[in-house]
C-alpha cells in the first residue's frame, strides 16, 4: 500500500465512500504476512517507500515462489533479485508475469506500474564484464517506475569512449557507475559532473583483486568527492538508492 | 564562478552591457591557478557545483594560507578540512573572515553566500565521540547552503532515544549517519525511512575494531537497502553528496 | 556418566549393593576408548557436564557410525554435526534411533533422555538464510535437555517485527542471536534485555561480507554490553553455552 | 531505579502510601537526561538491569565529571572504564566517593551498594601483562555486586601452575579468561570444567600478534566448545556477562 | 649421490679401484639433468643430504612419472608429495616398486634404504581430522630413514589424553606436533618437555579460521619458548625438518 | 592502424597518391567499434603502440569471436588471453589463422606481423607449476614482435641452476621474473644484472601464499632495487611492459 | 668503478700504461668494503650499473657519515635517501659537497657526475601531498644522470589538468606516475601514452586507505597495461627502474 | 636444578651424604615462586632444560628487579629480554653481576655458567638494520652455553658476500637466518647447507611491509625444504630453539 492509497482510503472513509467494516479489513492487511519461515513485511512500502524486494540466494525455488505469491496477492509489484533458470521456470507457473533477465539474475512481477519519473538515472558501466551488475541495476530502477539509461563500456583505459557520452551522462539526475578492477572510472566521473555518484565495485578482475575488495577499497578512497560507495556487485542496491534520490 | 553567472556574464555580452574584452578577462579566470606547489582548480564550481575545498592534512600553514588567499581574491568561499589551531591562526591573519570550529578542525571564510535551502539535512550521531565527524559534516553542509540539523547521541544501544527523534528525522530530505563500534545506527535507520542515507563510519571503538574498519564493512553490509557509505571518519564527504542531493 | 550415577554407584558400593568388582568394571569405562583413528574421552560427561559430540566435517561416515556405535553401547546419548544425507543412511543402519535433521545438518541420538529444563532458552535469528544454523543451535540445546524456542525472520531492516516478539524474548533465561551481515540484531536485542546473549555470526551476505568475518567482528564491537561471541555458523558452540547457562 | 524499586513504588501508590503526584514526579526521572553533549539512559538499570557504565577514552575530564555528578544525584552507581589520573582528580572533587584503580584504569563511585552474590566469578588470568585487564574485569564485577576471585600467572606454558588452582577454579559458577598471545589458556580450562566461560583476549604479545586480533581469533576457534569471547582487552564486557550469569 | 658415496669414489680412485675415466662419468651425472619441463638437481642429495622431493600438485602425471623414472634410473630414493590416485597409477606402471598412501597423498619409492636412526621422532596430533598431515610427515621421515611414532587425537581439550602419552613423548629426540583450530596442543607440549618442536598448523576448522592462518598465527605465538613453525598442512616441511636434527 | 601507417596515408594524400574522399573512409575506421556489448578502440595502436588485446574471462566464445573477427577485417593482430579449449574451437572456425597455446590459455592471430626486434626479451621462471604464466608472457611478447627466451626452473633452492644461465641472462635488454612461493628469484637476480627486471608473483604455493598474495608483497619489498611488479599470474602485464621497454 | 673504466684500466694493461701491480691494486678495491657494522659492496657498480645507495632509515648519523665518507674516498656518487636534518649535519661536515633536499629526505653527493642523457624521465603526481615521494625519485634520476621533468597536481578530480600536460608528457621515454588515495592517475595515464609507466603508491589518504595498501593494490589491478608497480612511497625504486630504462 | 644435580641430591640421599631433610628443603624450592604478582617457575629447567627468561615488555623495572634477584638467590642465570636502560640502572643496583646489551635491549646474570657447546651455532643476518635480533638471538644462545658466531650484511642484493662466508656457514650445526623486507636469504642459504635453519623475520622495511607480516609469510612460503620460522623480531626464540637442537 502506498502513501496516496493510504491517504485515499482515509478520505474514502471521511466521505462515507467506504464503510468503516471495509476500511478495517484492507488495514489489516498492514501486518507483517507470517509464511511460517518468514515474515513479509506488509507496512514497508508505507514505511520506506518500496515493498520488501526477495533475496533469492538461499532460498528454495518454492520459498520464493511462495512469497511471490503472497504478495502478488497482496497486489504488490514484486523483485526477486539473485534468482536463477531453475527459480523464473517455478514462479512463472504461479505468477505468469513473471519476467526473467538471466544476465541481471532477476525475476520482475509487475502488478500495478508506478508512473515513469521524467528524470533519468544513468548507469555508466567500464567493461563489458560488469554487465550483470548492470543489469540488476538496471531492473530494480525499472520497476521502482524510473527512467533509466546504460552507459557501457567506456573504463578510462580508453578514456575518449567515456568523454564521448558525456553529454548524454549530464542530462542524468543521479549517476550509478559500475566497474571493477582499481575502479578509476568513478573518480574520473566524480570530477566531471555536479550529480551525486552512487559507485558499485564490481568483482571484475584478478590477481590480487581479492574478490572485489580492491575495487571497494579504491572507491572509498576516491580523490572526486560526490561519490558513495554500495557493497560488492551490489547492482540492486545502488538503483534502490538512486531511486530515493530519483524520486526526491 | 556558479552556471547562473556564467549565463548572465554572457546574456550582458549579447545585450552589450559587457564588453567582448572585459568579458574575455572574466573567462580567463577560468583558467587553472598555478601557485608551484598546487593548481587550482578555478574552473571546478562551474564543472561540479562547488569550489574546490582544501584538504589541511600535509600541507603547512603557509601552503594553505596561500591557497585561501588565492580563492578570497576570487570571491569564492573557502572551505579548510582537516585543520589545526596553529593552521588557523596563520589563515585568519591574511583573511579575517576566516572561522573555526575547533572540533569539526574546518576553517570557513564565507565570501558569497549561497540562499540556505527550504529542505533539511539530518546528521544523526551514535555517540559523544562521533561529534568530531559530525562537525565536519556540518561545517561542510553549512558552507554549501544547505539548512542543516543535528541529532545526537540516539545509539542503538537504547534505542528509544532514536524513537524519540523519529518525528525530526523524517522531516529531513537526506540523512547522514554517522557510528562507530559495529555501525547498527544506518541499517536500524534505514528500516525506517524512506530517504536516501549516506553513512559514515567512525574510528571509535577499541579492541577489534581495526581502526573504523570493521564498522565500514558492517555499514556496506547493511541489511536495509538505503544506505550507502563514505570513508572512515568521511564528515566533508558525506555532508558533500548529502549537499547535492538537497539542492536537487 | 553423569556425577549423580558415579554418586550413586559410590553410595550402592558403600551399602553393599554393588559389588566391588562390578564397580570397578563399570569405572574402568570412564577410560578413554580407542577406536585407533580416534579417542573417545568417555570420562567427558563427567568432567564438563555433556558427552563428547561429534564433528562429521572431515570423517567417514564410517568412521562416524563406528563413534556413535561405541558411545550408544556406553548409553549415551550423541549429537552429530556437520554430518550429510550420507552420513545419515550409514549411521541410522546401526543405530536406529538416529533422526536427523537436513536443513541443521544434525543427526541426535537419544539414549537417555535429560530431564527439560523449566527455564527456556530463545534462539533469536534475523532472516530465513540463518535458518541452518538456527536448527543446528536447536537440536544442540534439545538433547542437552532444555526447553528452546525459535523467533526467526526478526532482523533490524523491519524492526516492529522484533518489538512484536519482544514479551516472549524477555521470558526466557539466555538468548543466542543469530544474524549475517552487518550482525545488528545482536546489538538491537542487548539494549532491550536484562539477559545474557551469545551471538552468532553468520555467513550470510554477499560482497565483502568475508564469508562472516565482517559479522563476526561487528558483533565483537557491539555497542550493546551484555553480548558474547562465538564462531561464524557456530550453532552448536552457541548452545552448548546456552544450556550451561540455562542448567545454573 | 532497580525494578524493585518500581515494584515497591507502585505498590504504595496502591496502598496510599505514596500520593500519585509524587510517583509521577520519580517516574519523570525515568526519562533521557539530556546533558547537551550526551543523553543519560536513566531508563537503564530498570531496562538491562545495570545502570549506565562510562566509557572515558575520547571523553574530557570535565565531561566525564558532568556525567558521574548527574549519576549520583540520581543514587545510582558510577563506574568510569578507560579512565586516567587527570580524569580520577577532577571526578573527586565532584564525587568525593569516588576511587580510582589505576591499573585497571577505573573509577568507581558505589552509591547504593548490591548486596554481594554468595556464588563467584572467577578471573583466571595466563601471565602478569594481563593485568589490566583482569582489574578492569574486576572492577566491573565487584560494583555490580558479585562475589570475584583473582587467579593469576597461571598461563599453559607451565601448566602445572594452572592444575594447582583447579579446585578454586571449579568453585566458581562462571570463569572470565583472560590471556594473550596464542589464548591457549581458554581452551585447557574449557576442557577442564563444566562452567560458562567468557574468553577476554589481550593485546599482549609481539611480533606477529597483531593487537591481540590473532588472540581473538584463536580464542574463537578454540576447540573446547564452553567458550564464548568479547572484544580485546574488553574486561568491562566479560565482566558485565558474568554478571548477568552470576546472578541468574 | 650421498656424502660418503663420494668419498668412496675418490678413495677408490687414490688407490686406483676406479678408473679416472669412470670416474668422470659418474661425477658427470652430478649435474642437472634436463627434462625441458624441469631441471633435475642430481647435486642436491650431496649439498644438503636429501635428494629433490616432488611436490605434484600442478604436474600432471605423465611429468612426476617421467621425473621418478629418471630419479629411479640415477638410484636415488624418490618421494611425491600432494599427488593422487590417477598419478600412483601412472608412476607404479613404470616404478613398481612404487607405494602409495592415500591418507598422506605420498608416493615412495625406496631404491637404496637409508639405515633407521636410533633415535626417535614423535609426531603428536590433535584430532582425527589433522590425520592427512601426520600421515604425509610420517612419510617423509621415514623415507629418509628416521624411527618415527604417531600419537594422535590427543587434543587439549580433553588434556589428559595427552597426559596419558607423555612418557612416550619424552622419548623423542625431536617433537613434530600437528593441530588444527587454535593451535593449542604446541604450547602444552612446548611447556612440558626439553625438545625442539616443529609446529604445523592445519586448515582444520571452521568459520573464522581463515583456511588455517589463524592457527599459523596461534602458533607462531606460542608462549611456549620450543616452538617453530611450518607451513599450514605442510607435514613434509615438518618431518624434512625434524629429519635434519634427528640426525645430528 | 600504426603510426608509420597513418604518416604514410597522409604522405599519400599530399602527393596525390589518395583522394580526399578515399583518405576520410581510412580515417572512418578510427572511431570506436560499437558491438552493442563492446566497444573496441580501433583507435588505440596509433595511441599507445599496440591494438587492444582481448581479455577472454567472462565473455562468451560467441562475444570473443565477433571481436576477433571484427579485429582481423580490420587488418589487426588478435590476441586474446585467459580463452579455453571450446572458445578457440569458436574463434578458429571465423578466423583460421587463430592458433592456440592451451598451456598459456592464449589464442594469437596474426595478420600483419611486426619486424622482430633484435634486442631479447628473456622471461625467467623459478619452477615447473610457473609454466602457463611464462606461456602467457611469452605469446604476448611474441605476438608484439619481440625476440624472446624462456629460462625455466631455476629457482633459489637449487641457486647454481641459476648461475649456470647468467650469461645467457645478461644478454637480455629487459627481463621478465616468474616465480611463486616467497618469490626470491626477483631479488637475487636483481642484484646480479643491470637490466630492468619485471617480477610477475604466480599464485603457486600452498598454506599461508594466500593466493599469490604473499609473492606479491614479498616481491615489492624485494631488496634488490631495479625490480617493478604487476598482478597476480599476469603474464600478459608483464610481457606488455617489457615489450614496450624492449622496442625504445 | 664504472664498465669503461675496468675496459680503460685493461686496455693499459695490455698496453703497458699500467704496470700488473698497480692494476693489482685497483682491482683489489673491488672488494667487499667491510665496516664491521656493513659491508660495502664495491663491485656493484660495476655489476648492475650504480654504485649501492644508502638507506637511512634505522642507521645513526654516524654510521651514515662513515659510510659515506667511505664511498666518497673510492670516487663514488653517494646518494642517501629516508635521511633527515641531524643526518645532513652529520654527514656535511666531513663530505663538504653533500647536498640536502629536505622534502624528499635525500642527501647527494656527486664525485663523478654522469653525463646527463638526452631521453628525459616525466614524473607526474596527482596532488600536493604526494611531493615528499616526487622529490626523492627526482634525487635519485638526477644523481644517476637522467634528464627529469616534474608534472605536479595533476590528479584526476580535475582531469584537464592533465590533459593540458599530455605533449610534454609525450616526450619523455619512460615514466613515474606518483599518486595516493584510488591511485587512478596511473590508468588515466596509462591509457593515453604508449611508453612504460612505474606507478609509486603513496601512503596519503585517509580513513580506509591502509597506509597506502589500497593505492598499491588498485595500481596492480589497473585496468591499462603499461603499468608496474613499486613499494609504497618508493620514489628511490621507481627512479632507479627509470633510470635503467632510460639508458638502455 | 638441573637434571643431574637432581641425580646428584638424589645420589647423596642414597649414599647417605644428604639427610632426608635437608633433601627435602631442597627439593621444596622446585615449587612456584609466588610474588604475588608473577609465579616463579622453579620447575622448569629440570622440566625443559632451561629457567625462565623474563621477558621486560609492560613488566615494571621494579617487578624484573623482584624476579632477578628472586631467582638469582636461587642460584639460577637470569635472562631479561625487552628491557631498556632504566630497567638495567634499577637491576644492576640489586644485581651487580648483570650485564646490559644496549642493541640487543638484553640484561644478562650469569650465575652457574655452562660448560660451552664444542658445536656451533651461526647467526646469518641480511643487514645492518637486523642488528638488534641478532644481539639479542646472540645473548641469549651465550647465557644457555652455546658456541655462537655472528655473520651480518650478506643480504641477496649483493649475494657475493653470503658465498663468501659459505665456509663459516658450513661449520655450524644449526643456522638462524634473520632478514627483513622479501626475506629471501632464509630460502637461499636453505638451498646451500644440510643442517636445520630457524629463520627470524625482521620489522625492517618500508611500505607494504605491514610490520614484518611480509617477511614472516615470505619465510614461511620458502621454497627451500629446511626453513622453521619463529616469530617477528623474535632473535630470543630463535636461539632458544637452536641452543635445543645445538645441545642433541
Amino acid at each position: 500500500m502506498r502513501k496516496y492509497e493510504l491517504e485515499q482510503l482515509l478520505h474514502n472513509v471521511k466521505h462515507s465512500d467506504l464503510t468503516i467494516d471495509d476500511a478495517v479489513k484492507q488495514l489489516e492487511s498492514l501486518q507483517i504476512g507470517d509464511l511460517g519461515f518468514a515474515k513479509i513485511d506488509n507496512h514497508r512500502e508505507l514505511r520506506v517507500g518500496y515493498p520488501e524486494v526477495v533475496y533469492g540466494e538461499g532460498k528454495t525455488s518454492e520459498q520464493v515462489t511462495e512469497i511471490a505469491t503472497y504478495m502478488q496477492a497482496k497486489g504488490q509489484n514484486v523483485l526477486i533479485t539473485r534468482s536463477n533458470d531453475h527459480m523464473y521456470e517455478t514462479v512463472v507457473k504461479a505468477c505468469p508475469k513473471a519476467r526473467y533477465n538471466p544476465l541481471g539474475r532477476t525475476i520482475s512481477i509487475v502488478n500495478k506500474a508506478y508512473q515513469e519519473t521524467s528524470s533519468k538515472i544513468s548507469i555508466i558501466a567500464a567493461g563489458t564484464s560488469d554487465l550483470p551488475v548492470v543489469e540488476e541495476a538496471y531492473e530494480t530502477a525499472k520497476i521502482f517506475g524510473n527512467k533509466v539509461e546504460k552507459i557501457i563500456d567506456v573504463g578510462v583505459a580508453g578514456i575518449h569512449r567515456l568523454f564521448n557520452q558525456m553529454d548524454r551522462i549530464r542530462e542524468a539526475k543521479v549517476l550509478i557507475v559500475v566497474a571493477g578492477m582499481e575502479g578509476a572510472l568513478a573518480s574520473v566521473v566524480g570530477g566531471l559532473v555536479d550529480k551525486p555518484i552512487i559507485a558499485v565495485p564490481t568483482s571484475v578482475g584478478y590477481g590480487a583483486n581479492l574478490g572485489g575488495v580492491v575495487t571497494l577499497l579504491g572507491m572509498l578512497n576516491s580523490c572526486a568527492s560526490g561519490v558513495s560507495v554500495v557493497n560488492i556487485d551490489n547492482g540492486f542496491g545502488a538503483a534502490y538508492n538512486a531511486s530515493m534520490i530519483n524520486r526526491l
